[in-house]
């Protein structure tokens, strides 16, 4: 075990001021969806006006999430069409994933917002569904005071440019690879 | 941009179930604590007892993590010292981590909460104030439902070992690194 001494020295600080930021939570682990979560009930108990808006659809997966959310008062947007798997129309699909982007663009144009999270939209932008360009040029000309949050797997590289947080969340170690079922409570 | 096509094959199902998992969120990206806190929430929605120990006390953050868990329910003790650089006296700082540990194990050993959050105790083990042996004991004879989940940074190879699920949560990005303030809402 590494062991060492407790840090005496306060960290620097940082200064600048802005306004808002873009976070990116990507990589092929757990959490990326459960920390923009997180962030977004931090937002609400500052006050804030919160939108999720939902890329893919999952039946039971955040169903809890959405009740708390709810619950607090963040709007919550289920847009996307469930598992691609499942889909008996790609092309309907893809017509959700289109339709959940023009909602989202929406509420980040009208600052209504000081957060939108946009949860799963690498998915439909990695798929060729939504373009990338399009996705940065909204996000770059948002209003100000506009803070927004990206999740899913494989970020494209034109969204990690813009972002000012990118975490990245491999897989070191997960119980479902151990076979182990999802678990109410814990996944969903 | 790497571009592929949406998946038409469902994933394989993990089958195995089991009465409770051990999450370890450690790496020095953002979103450890973050991503726990989220869970923690999902747990409330199932009608879970949730207990989160804070081993690190950091005034203005985690309040409104705090404030919104509380009023969702979950028992929240913030029993750490605050930062180190900021401590009048080490062995104070020590004697409260111990404490917090001494109730996390109550706590545990109760079998009351079906979970228990160690937040931030990675650190009082690295510097040799719990021992980890301690940890992993209390953590591997734990009442059969009680999941834990641990976060911090440098999470002892003893703790990853016992772990059913790790996420390591590198900084790939960060506002802080380009001199951005935190912001509240967003990081506090």
């Amino acid at each position: 075990m590494k062991r060492e001494a407790p840090p005496l020295e306060r960290p620097a600080r940082a200064v600048r001021r802005v306004s808002s930021i873009v976070i990116v939570n990507t990589g092929d682990g757990k959490g990326k969806s459960t920390a923009a979560f997180g962030t977004a009930l931090r937002s609400v108990a500052r006050g804030w006006k919160v939108c999720v808006i939902q890329f893919i659809k999952s039946d039971r997966w955040k169903v809890g999430e959405r009740d708390m959310a709810e619950r607090l008062g963040v709007e919550w947007w289920t847009l996307g069409d469930g598992f691609t798997w499942d889909s008996p129309s790609m092309e309907r699909t893809e017509a959700v994933a289109r339709e959940a982007w023009r909602v989202a663009k929406e509420k980040i144009g009208s600052g209504t917002y000081q957060l939108v999270v946009l949860d799963e939209v690498t998915y439909p932008i990695t798929w060729g569904w939504i373009p990338v360009e399009d996705v940065v040029s909204v996000i770059s000309a948002r209003p100000a005071t506009v803070n927004i949050i990206v999740t899913g797997r494989d970020a494209a590289s034109e969204l990690i440019d813009i972002a000012d947080t990118v975490t990245e969340m491999p897989n070191r170690k997960h119980a479902f690879d151990q076979g182990i079922r999802a678990m109410p409570g814990i996944d969903f």
